[in-house]
């Protein structure tokens, strides 16, 4: 039984690392003229995507956050999509171990950094004599895991000169390559790939170094991307639904944006696992490897909606979220 | 008279595209190994900046927004630097005439759309029987005015390959370079250069092309940098204190997050000049010119401070701040 789902994921991490062709070809024949560059904004080109073209997640691969509902009584909830291998399954494992003890349950959102990060987890983690105890059986995942390393390297033609007509592979400010791969936006350098601090990602919060956290404090990305934590911080997941929830909360005025007040703190009053919540829609993820993934990341790097007047030319890999929704 | 200000202008126009000396100086420095990298952290290097590297904000430069005090009754302050010449000018006396003018008193904060932007102006902009009307004298400004065009292509290393130490150049995902002129992030592309929506940046909003808005309609970035943005609507600005009042703000849950209400909106009380708030701070940025921009910069592509183990080798143009702050 293990054997087999180690098969699986070894296949998966392999496939990760594999070109996607749809997705080229869509690329080459508009870069080449022989697709018509689309007039329609990114939104439209994917409402127009194929049925087929949505990979569904699995409920056991989302994460709900239910907070004490706001001010006028109205629920927040905040649902993550958690990483496929091969990133972070040390970690994530861990989480899976956190929601099934109930971990979180009565804990709290304790800081909120303005163009930074919201992080909740235990408010006295620090404080040994208040702090709430981990379930056993959690595992101390090194610090190599932050980096997949692939075993492979593919020629890459050099993203940033000249920036295509459509960013199949990106340029990038942290490395010689950004691509999406199996709906996530990673970041490649010869055989290392690893995933990349974008707006709604979730991480692990963690002490210094060679400490590399539990997962039990968690956070997520409410600003420009903080790319500077990639490779130095795992990252776990997105937030897929509900984000400003927690985006919209007041900043913390205390050191790095924590709550000075223990009132101040958003209540945690569930986190499971996505197959342990009754009624939870499913969710879909346009693939990263589909022929309309690659109309709507050129229609990012170049807009061609009647709003615009100049086309960028190139764009980052972090303002091209992956488009998710509710299935139909 | 007007001519000395034109020539002033002009000079300062140039002084833009100049190199920066010490900036380039401390670079190399660093690179050559002849000056040990910086093991603290950008916000240590920028405490120990002397004083002579700040540049003070002259008031008239500042605008100040005051919304409507918070459920709590506290007050809410915006304070927004206004771009130099030769940047936007046009949109930027506009600005200067609403103010005078009280033309924002009693108007709001209409649109807060989740990882994009703050809108502000007149809800009612849209419909002729109910808009405020503008004060006569308005700018109507040319397209052309998105980019400046400097007149001389300074032969530029590729930012992108090798990647230096330290970022006196940036490789950039929207423009062959990015770049720090005068306290401003900028991108360049030959003898083009154009400010860029990083977060926090403030912008006009308008109308269908050939509109270019006149500057009543204001919004702020509050998300990951929009940079499709770039030379599609004019940057006049950014907010420099305050900006929590806007990013923490509900999301509205209309189109493009216009609030659905009028209730939702937050009114805005007045908006002036730094010139008429009476006992406004002195703010001042650190000169991107001068050595401890270059060491900050430098850190923040490559952290060395001890919660970091793996420094970045690199930097996305809005993920290095100018510093501002209240002078002492």
């Amino acid at each position: 039984m293990w054997q087999v789902i180690r098969m699986i994921r070894t296949l998966t991490a392999l496939a990760l690392l594999l070109p996607t062709p749809a997705f080229a070809q869509a690329s080459a024949a508009i870069a080449s003229g022989k697709v018509a560059p689309s007039a329609l904004s990114p939104g439209e080109i994917v409402a127009a995507a194929p049925k087929a073209e949505w990979v569904a997640i699995a409920p056991s691969d989302l994460l709900v956050m239910d907070l004490a509902p706001d001010a006028k009584a109205r629920p927040r909830r905040v649902v993550i999509q958690l990483m496929p291998p091969p990133f972070s399954q040390g970690w994530i494992g861990n989480i899976r171990k956190l929601a099934a003890a109930r971990w979180w349950d009565g804990l709290s959102v304790n800081r909120v950094q303005d163009n930074y990060v919201a992080q909740w987890g235990d408010a006295d983690g620090e404080d040994k004599a208040k702090a709430r105890a981990l379930p056993r059986g959690l595992t101390v995942v090194p610090e190599s895991e932050y980096t997949h390393f692939s075993g492979s390297t593919a020629a890459m033609q050099d993203p940033c000169r000249p920036r295509g007509l459509s960013p199949r592979e990106l340029c990038d400010s942290y490395a010689p390559l950004a691509a999406f791969r199996q709906g996530w936006p990673l970041a490649i350098d010869g055989a290392s790939v690893w995933p990349v601090h974008c707006y709604g990602m979730v991480g692990v919060g963690r002490d210094l170094s060679p400490n590399t956290g539990s997962g039990a404090e968690l956070y997520t990305v409410i600003g420009h991307a903080p790319r500077h934590l990639d490779r130095n911080i795992a990252l776990v997941g997105r937030v897929i639904e509900g984000i400003e929830h927690l985006s919209s909360l007041p900043r913390g005025t205390g050191a790095l944006g924590f709550y000075e007040t223990p009132e101040e703190r958003t209540p945690i009053v569930s986190i499971r696992l996505g197959n342990e919540v009754a009624g939870l829609p499913v969710y879909e993820y346009l693939s990263t490897e589909s022929a309309t993934f690659a109309r709507y990341a050129d229609a990012r790097a170049n807009r061609r909606d009647p709003f615009f007047i100049k086309p960028a030319g190139g764009a980052d890999i972090c303002n091209i979220p992956v488009p998710v929704r509710r299935a139909k």
